[in-house]
């Protein structure tokens, strides 16, 4: 507060571009500044809420009362060049009238990808939640920001609630946590609260003149590690992938070699990234083993849990997560196996020590006054690397208050089964690999022309072409909808993904007769 | 594709501890797998469509259809802990039936701040547009993510169409973009894209072993330089604060001066980052100026113009932002100005050498097949530190098509003529300082007892205190919402920023006989 500016006097109108003379009363309340009359709202607010009323009936009829209905296709597909021909894409000059935006909005819907079709197997996310579904539409009407309580009260409260009983389940006494735009930014985050907790001047002085740092994660990891590593200016390199077994799983002995290896190489290991529900074999990494080494070498242990956190919910499934509890953070995304709606992720730090805090914060002045009228500590915006900030916990809170925990625990073993049914339908023709103890199945479908083929490189080679073909007759068709890759050495297999609760054991038995009628030519 | 694995056979069932016996038709078409009957979905679509609708008609009648009513307050005012105990916040091991959630739905409202009421001026956001509000249901209802053309089809090609509309009104030829969640994850991307060509080899490597990298950016910057230079393992040391004049611009000379100083230091630099919109003031800086300097020293120019950059879309004020089309890159949040909903923020860059996606890709299989039976140049999402990401760009889109250019620039020129009005009407008590070129109007208010004091130390330290009791007498008054700050050496002043064309003139009278009202007393 030392020197401030010497106090002006009230504006000299004389002194500015703008003519006093322009201020007149030209009708009722009218003034004319800068060429604009200001005269009452410019928006048409009851033509505005008719043009909602509209749109949000067709979004009723077209998406979610479709929904459910398997008889709809998944995707009416259009090449690019031909979507675009499609669809009216230009911004104009000028504005269009109501009922044709309307019909815009029947078009955008036609050729979107029916995510909440009860055959979408495509991603880890799918199906229609109608109370988080809610709680978006009223977040969207609201248009709230989550930095600072006087802004955003409820959704600050809510938020934090969320974030203790998520810690509950993950099994710390205490802990912190923050919403974050997906689970590669909460990737991120971890990475760089690691890295802050093994060397704070960091953050002020940066990683040059530093030893390399490098961390450690499995091979089946997701790729945002990748991202991360060279986002945050470590390198991709120094990030040191550790072999898994055959299905997916982090092998501990490796890891604690790899972590030899670095320390012999004059590096700074820090962090261990372990996964909870890999994204394409759904594998879990013995958390309780690799905890063991980090506590050795005194590592952070970060689990990325994105897509299996979910599983902490179900009482029989939780197990797969044994362990978790020994982790510095946890990635957990409600959005995928709990439907809370792209994006809904948390990034949760043990202990309440506030390191997020200490870590992230720039203690901006326009937001964070230290002299406001309430407790300050609610405004939790500078925990963040954003600034505006959606309130994603809402969506996930509303939820669980719709169906309790049992009903969240309901539905994760419903999916689980419902992916094991599959699995154990797999018959002539389908070859399984990898876990099975996920959402996840992965396999190979052999047409019959290869059936009787030897393993050879001939055989593979062909293999590698099959699923490209059936996915695209699938698209082409709007059957279904369901996610092929070549990985680590694999050619080409699917991966079906089972979490909606809007999913028959039909749908499954669907499933495999449609592969099996779209690639029996193969 | 070498040494794949042995092809299992279809899965034994006796291997596994699911008793085949446990699948029995207990019911129609009912099958048990793991304790679970599998018999059609657990999701009762009847009742969920019933609760959306219930509930769009509260969100219509007490957010929507509020809005444009003055006579409503801003906010009903509660205290964290008292706020907790009026909310249910507790998450239950059973669910809630429809009536208790939907009056849940109704606290949620009646307690948040209603940041569509005409008198919200708090944040640099405000405002309804029925336009983008309608995009947004549709995208919650779809539910997408945008990384590949088969899952998002529309959207991505929406979004292609919008950043080519954006590049058009920065100036540039050709350019390349991407929506992402917020202006300071932009200017992340930004710093990171500067990095990358400055030393591509940075995003294997990593900074470690590397020359002290050097940015430079206005003391009166955004704080989230500071954050992404902490987070990109840069360091906020690293960031060089240029003075500004006293309208908040960034002095050039003094730029030089840091600049030539880095090089004597015998650090890196390689960014400045400039801002046209200042957060506090709505300052921009000479950007031709500053593009001189960088090119003259081969530094990489980013446009912070989160705030500032809407002004392109008016033809009288677009010259605010002179010499924009020589930056490098550009950050701007049509979510702003332009009330396109939280949050809709693209980070532009100059030219299309692929340079986002060669900096940020991870070529992760799983999504970025290269055997499609589509042009995979459509699927962008590795251009993103993303995996899910949010379709941003279909809202500023849809109000686009509605208002046309002309209707956007309308809105512009109607805020900043708005803001300009309200500058005119400061009268005796309210000291303006900063700038005026913008919407947003800087100034104290000086209660009559401090109005003949001298400005001495005890006048500052006492109007320092003022517009913090004002602020929350208007909080708990609800007339309406309006942010103040201490910033760089000046004590606690009112920041007003006119947004929305829900505002009228009327709304700038009574601010002012507002404050007048509730602090003439101290």
């Amino acid at each position: 507060m030392n020197s401030p500016p010497p106090l002006k006097q009230a504006p000299d109108f004389t002194l500015f571009d703008i003519n006093k003379q322009e201020m007149l009363q030209r009708k009722k309340n009218a003034v004319l500044v800068d060429g604009v009359f200001l005269n009452g709202p410019i928006a048409d607010a009851r033509a505005g809420e008719k043009f909602v009323e509209d749109a949000c009936k067709i979004i009723m009829e077209e998406v979610i009362q479709k929904a459910a209905d398997v008889t709809e296709k998944v995707c009416e597909w259009q090449p690019p060049e031909k979507l675009k021909k499609l669809l009216d894409l230009e911004m104009r000059d000028t504005g269009e009238p109501h009922q044709q935006l309307l019909q815009l909005c029947q078009d955008v819907i036609r050729y979107s990808v029916k995510t909440n079709h009860p055959r979408f197997f495509n991603q880890l996310y799918a199906g229609i939640d109608y109370y988080s579904l809610v709680a978006r539409f009223i977040t969207e009407a609201l248009n709230p920001s989550v930095y600072t309580y006087e802004v955003s009260p409820v959704f600050l409260l809510v938020e934090e609630a969320v974030l203790k009983k998520m810690i509950e389940f993950i099994g710390w006494n205490e802990g912190d946590g923050i919403f974050n735009p997906g689970g590669s930014v909460s990737n991120m985050y971890a990475m760089n609260l690691a890295r802050y907790k093994y060397c704070p001047e960091i953050k002020e002085k940066g990683l040059s003149g530093l030893p390399r740092l490098v961390l450690f994660t499995s091979e089946e990891c997701h790729y945002s590690m990748k991202k991360a590593a060279s986002f945050l200016g470590i390198g991709t390199q120094n990030v040191y992938f550790i072999k898994t077994d055959e299905r997916g799983k982090m092998i501990p002995e490796e890891l604690e070699k790899q972590v030899q290896r670095a320390r012999k190489e004059g590096a700074a290991p820090f962090l261990v990234s372990a996964t909870a529900g890999t994204t394409v074999l759904g594998a879990f990494d013995p958390l309780d083993k690799i905890a063991d080494i980090c506590e050795k070498y005194g590592l952070w242990l970060h689990v990325d849990a994105s897509w299996g956190g979910s599983a902490l919910m179900s009482r029989k499934h939780r197990k797969l997560l044994h362990g978790i509890h020994r982790a510095d953070s946890v990635a957990w995304n409600p959005h995928k196996m709990l439907m809370a709606g792209i994006q809904c992720c948390a990034l949760l730090a043990k202990n309440n020590l506030d390191l997020l805090k200490k870590c992230y914060s720039a203690n901006a002045s326009y937001l964070f006054q230290q002299d406001k009228f309430y407790d300050v500590s609610y405004d939790t915006g500078d925990k963040s690397i954003q600034c505006s900030r959606r309130p994603d916990a809402f969506k996930f809170w509303m939820t669980w208050k719709a169906l309790g925990t049992t009903g969240l625990e309901e539905r994760v073993n419903r999916a689980l089964a419902l992916a094991r049914y599959f699995y154990l339908k797999l018959r002539l023709g389908f070859f399984w690999f990898g876990g099975r103890e996920y959402a996840n199945i992965c396999f190979w479908y052999i047409p019959p022309s290869l059936r009787d083929m030897e393993e050879g490189a001939e055989f593979w080679e062909k293999l590698h072409h099959v699923a490209p073909v059936i996915k695209e007759r699938m698209m082409k068709k709007g059957s279904m909808m369901l996610g092929y890759q070549p990985h680590l050495g694999k050619v080409n297999f699917f991966r079906q993904v089972v979490i909606s609760p809007q999913v028959r054991r039909e749908d499954m038995d669907f499933l495999l007769d449609e592969i099996d009628l779209l690639g029996r030519d193969l």
